[in-house]
């Protein structure tokens, strides 16, 4: 296991250490626990708080996307474990500027059951809030249980639209009206190359030979759908990409936003191969890629491997991705 | 050799494809090869036009870094391998406007070589150049032969100073002084963990045991000052930057500006734990990190390790790197 790191038992409150230490403008820890952070100017007065959070081992999910824009507050957990309820409590409290909070995090059982419990917290302590679960990963469940799917790198877009609702005024049910329409409306599919080495155990999160891939493979390692020879990448884009055309029912005509993500140590220059294959794919049938993103937005510490999602467009959905935003690692001019 | 591509021999060209479909905002082609790229309104009539390049491979190192308030034009060649005098002589052409034109990249033979044959090419053409080299790792040559030392990760610190500088109005003269000085005052030195793979033979750049590390290393392979066992994030921290303090003559109440590069395949969080070593060591000393920067910035495709670099500020050096700035890769707002 060849990691930069000192005791694997501090790595996440080291990693948290170095993030708070590079970007004191922009995010703070509200309390004693560095797991929770907020953003600087935390909390807005009347705007709607957004919290989000998970395990470790995403970045920049979840601690790059705090800022003016973006979420207003993040708890973390271990490594691919979901944070506390009292941590997502914590950062609740930090955010809420009197508007309400909303809950915007990957469907995955620990984390909804924390972020529940923590919600009736909340209420208690007379906060209002509101839960939008991502659930774009289009391998994990056919569309028709589309609300039992994994949360993936498509995430990325509800924070965006929903940071943007929230940064204009729009009220809690607005804000989470935003994210659910952007949730629906977002498709994701990964491939894997090679597994997250675990950095308390030194293993691996699945075993794959030197020479396959796996299709629809989760962030955390969960099986895909397809388990096969290395293809092209252009073969790769194909299987990605399809299924979400059909999965978003996109038609000619139809405008998309386009994410090209890494999951770890896939570089930039793959990432790109990809991005071509894509546009040609769309091309063809007269679909247009209004926006592009490119680069590591979700990973699996060093898994090799690449996601691709698509957000469809409409006027509202890509002002709002247009918006600005200032986070540690996604700024919007 | 788990990568995502296509055909090697079309590896370069569809990265290249896709970057320019992915962002016709911000850059161009200006003729036939698009190895040779430009920011999208080049040229920028009355302002001096900087031109960088060198071999493919580094993304987000070099095609990355064309655009608004850092460079105007680019020429890659093939992975580690220089452009040709030809495509450098083009970009120069499509970003000339008519306040000369200043080469900067880093210090390696084939790019000193073509580099140079442009410019005497473009003076034929009434195109004034000058030339400044990246040489900031500290690894490769001791501070006395520092005109000799490879150039790495730091020159983005020289991309972002005369960038600013020329976006002011500078001249050509002005702008290659505010490069030079930006270089003498930057150090970096890297580690690297694992290899390149080279898309062309699938050959590792370089052999590394599973246990060890190479201090020193340059961004293609190139050996380094000391190789042994994998030390802790905390020990290859201060491996990497106490050589570059008393290079830099670091002194208490000195600030500086601290790029944190991962080289390829080490995770984002890995980069947070050498910052905090980083900060703790510099702020022990009195030394005041008063910009920060993390994550790939100049990478060597799938290469498992990062780089430290420094640049000392005084305001002059800071304000540039405040300066505004847009492209593909990197924003300052």
């Amino acid at each position: 296991m060849k990691k930069i790191i000192n005791d694997p038992q501090n790595f996440v409150d080291e990693f948290i250490e170095g993030i708070l230490l590079a970007h004191p403008q922009l995010v703070k820890t509200p309390g004693e626990d560095a797991r929770v952070m907020v953003r600087a100017d935390a909390p807005v007065a009347g705007k709607v708080g957004i919290v989000t959070g998970g395990g470790s081992g995403h970045l920049p999910l979840f601690k790059g996307y705090v800022g003016a824009g973006l979420c207003d507050g993040v708890a973390i957990g271990n490594v691919f474990s979901s944070p506390s309820s009292d941590q997502v409590l914590e950062a609740t409290k930090a955010v809420s500027g009197g508007a309400g909070v909303m809950y915007l995090y990957g469907n995955y059982g620990g984390d909804v059951f924390n972020f529940d419990l923590a919600a009736d917290m909340a209420e208690l302590d007379g906060i209002s809030t509101l839960t939008v679960v991502g659930r774009d990963d289009v391998a994990s469940q056919p569309r028709e249980r589309a609300a039992d799917r994994r949360g993936v790198a498509g995430i990325f877009f509800a924070f965006k639209g929903a940071g943007a609702a929230a940064e204009r005024g729009d009220s809690l049910e607005q804000v989470a009206a935003v994210a659910e329409d952007i949730v629906d409306n977002t498709a994701t599919m990964g491939v894997g190359l090679t597994p997250t080495i675990m950095p308390m155990t030194g293993k691996p999160s699945f075993e794959l030979s030197d020479d396959e891939m796996e299709i629809g493979i989760g962030i955390h390692g969960e099986p895909g759908i397809h388990r096969g020879k290395l293809e092209t990448a252009d073969e790769i884009a194909d299987r990605l990409t399809l299924p979400q055309i059909e999965d978003l029912s996109l038609q000619k005509g139809d405008e998309v936003a386009l994410l090209v993500n890494g999951l770890g140590s896939t570089p930039l220059e793959e990432l790109y191969v990809l991005v071509r294959r894509v546009h040609h794919n769309l091309a063809e049938r007269g679909i247009v890629i209004a926006k592009h993103y490119v680069g590591e937005y979700a990973t699996s510490l060093e898994m090799a491997g690449a996601s691709i999602s698509m957000l469809k467009l409409n006027a509202e959905r890509l002002a709002l991705l247009n918006a600005p935003a200032r986070t540690p690692f996604f700024q919007e001019i």
